[in-house]
């Protein structure tokens, strides 16, 4: 396999990452992405979501043969029928998806080979705002927490510092932990 | 079918609606939910998450007979190889699914019927930091835009009423739109 003769650690192409690191350095727009999404509304608490082409590297990326298909439905306590997982339960796959993807590429680029990771997440809400029965309380997660096991050749202290790191630089986290602006139109 | 018996607008059971907004009058604590997720990491850009019980209206959920599995990777021109949608397209998805649930719940509270409402999503970001090319650029995204469409028996006025009341309630909505805290501890 021509893959055997590249540098993988963790399954990543660290050749393949430090030529990105040196493409944008070299110019900066590469580093510009707009991703994008479809949503139709299915019924009842059901939607479905399609997700395929990007604007990435300074050009359209068309990697993906067929879109993916996301389903969102809410359970039957919350009045939908469990088509899928609900909104704020795809909040914490998103940021566990994005940690991952943070702690493995900077472990590769350190050289910290990583044998396995995972991540347990939980986060609260009140339904009070959401049902409007109160403008006091946040509709929102009030708080997430997320655990994380790892088995790795580097030292706890080496992880912990790897974890410091990668939470400065997971674009899951920040738009959780900071204020993203959103707008939304009706269309004409 | 017993269903028809019940007060369906939009797929949605108003009745169960105007019944879960009495009893958490009645016994505010029913609105206290938890949701959760585990996540696990396959190799390189891809993890593997899957969603199946939460705490919420007093008790454990047990309508899952079976967890919802969602795959996270990157695309190749981010070192993956499309086992799914990224991170950030993901929110993309948490949050058009989130906003579908909020239209059409509090439309059907309203008596206004919803024939069809579809989402079109773009987000921006910048791969300097997540590269670690730059501290002063955010990870995540810049900005949301979010363009819907809808047919409907109610005038444009009222659907834009009803959008402005639904981004106050929003879960998804609110956790991009402001900080969320989040702790992340690596588990002993």
């Amino acid at each position: 396999m021509a893959v055997q003769t590249q540098m993988l650690t963790n399954g990543v192409n660290v050749d393949q990452l430090v030529g990105t690191i040196e493409a944008i350095k070299a110019k900066p727009d590469l580093a510009r992405f707009t991703f994008r999404a479809q949503t139709e509304w299915i019924g009842g608490g059901h939607s479905r979501t399609q997700i395929q082409s990007f604007y990435g590297a300074g050009q359209e990326d068309t990697s993906r043969a067929e879109p993916f298909v996301l389903e969102g439905d809410e359970p039957p306590v919350l009045l939908g029928e469990n088509h899928g997982p609900n909104a704020v339960e795809a909040v914490l796959h998103a940021l566990a998806s994005c940690l991952a993807v943070g702690f493995v590429y900077n472990a590769a680029a350190q050289g910290i080979r990583i044998d396995s990771l995972a991540f347990d997440l939980e986060g609260e809400l009140d339904l009070h705002a959401f049902l409007g029965l109160s403008d006091k309380m946040r509709p929102g997660y009030e708080r997430i927490r997320l655990t994380y096991r790892v088995k790795s050749n580097a030292p706890r202290e080496k992880l912990e510092e790897l974890c410091d790191y990668v939470q400065k630089t997971s674009p899951v986290l920040d738009i959780i932990r900071n204020p993203v602006p959103v707008t939304i139109d009706l269309a004409n």
